[in-house]
Formats: C-alpha cells, structure tokens, sequence
C-alpha cells in the first residue's frame, strides 16, 4: 500500500481519464470513493469488469442503466442504489450529462493508492 | 442474521425515531446505509457513540459538524466525507433542517438487519 496517501482525509479529486474524475477516502478494510462521469449521455455501455472486492453504491446526481451479470438491468436514478458481489462482472451506462456515484469497497481498491 | 432483509436490493426508508430515517444495501462485507436526518438545526450534538465497525460516511445533502476523539472537529457540507477508525468515539451536530449522510460500514452492521 502506498503511504503517500493519508487515510481519513477526503482525497482531491483526480482525472483518470477523459471524463472520469475520481476522489476518494478509507480506512483499513473500507474504502469510499466519489465518481463523477462529466461526458453522458452515452450511446453504450462501459465494458463489463470484474473485482474480487464487493462494493455497494449510490446514486448521487444523474441517471444510468446499471448491468450485472446474473440480474436484470436496472434504471436507476439520484438516491437509488446497487451492490456487487464478489468477483460479478458488472457496468454502467449514463443516462445524463453528469453522473455521480458513491462507490463503496471492501476490502480497499488498493489500485485506487498508486 | 436475519434473512428477512434481501441483500444487493435497496432497503426501503425506514423511521428509526423522530427526525431519522434510514434505508440501506449490503453484501457480506460491506454495508451502505442512507441515513435522513429532518430536524435540524440542532443546538448540540448527539451523544458520542462508537462501534467496532469501520465508518466511511459522504455527505449528500446539508452541513454539519463532525466530531470523533483525536481529531479536529470538521464542519463539512454536500460533497464531504469523513472517515471513522474502529472503535473511536464519534458524533454529529446537524447545522441544517435536512441532512443526508450516506454511511458505509464494514463489516455489516448486523443491528440494522433486524
């Protein structure tokens, strides 16, 4: 784990790519992250992925289709939630112009540190 | 655990007492609770509590103080978050008529299933 980056404390947001942007904060076993989508609406979804972290979010802002493998898709909009389980492959497609979701994992996305 | 609340499915509202409403979503590991408070302002926090849960909270709607042993106090507002270690005392003071806090929580917190 990388020590540059202080647990407790919200983290600036950071661009990961065009579009993405992605804050977050943790402790040892939880982590919270903020993810804003800032380029729907989108004509596809994300391809599916993958972890063995579960994870639950909410919907902060905005509105997107939420995919997992195994249940049906799900409409969703500011103040609904979803949950992963382990290893399910998942996406999302946004609905919106802006999308903010509060995604939360355990144990930590330690690829979220580097 | 009980098995009368599904997993993965948004919960619906529940009053836990006057002016707190809570809903939630849970996996195995990982518990996400939105937590309504609608009688701010208050004049004084609640009483300090702790939990051997971890707490990672972001703030969706209203300000608030956030008080936990060790730390500053934090005033924080729609967009924040704070992080709870195990087992430190913490609290709220709510500064608006409505706040939303969406609280994660690992391991699940088992008191909110029954």
């Amino acid at each position: 784990m990388s020590d540059s980056v202080p647990k407790f404390t919200q983290q600036p947001a950071r661009k990961i790519k065009e579009g993405l942007f992605r804050s977050f904060i943790y402790a040892d076993n939880l982590m919270v992250a903020i993810i804003d989508f800032t380029n729907g609406p989108w004509e596809k979804p994300e391809p599916f992925h993958s972890h063995p972290h579960e994870q639950a979010t909410y919907v902060a802002q905005g509105e997107l289709i939420f995919y997992c493998e195994g249940r049906e898709d799900q409409h969703l909009k500011e103040g609904d939630m979803f949950a992963v389980p382990s290893g399910k492959k998942h996406t999302v497609k946004i609905l919106t112009e802006r999308v903010r979701l509060i995604d939360s994992f355990n144990p930590i996305r330690e690829d979220f540190l580097t």
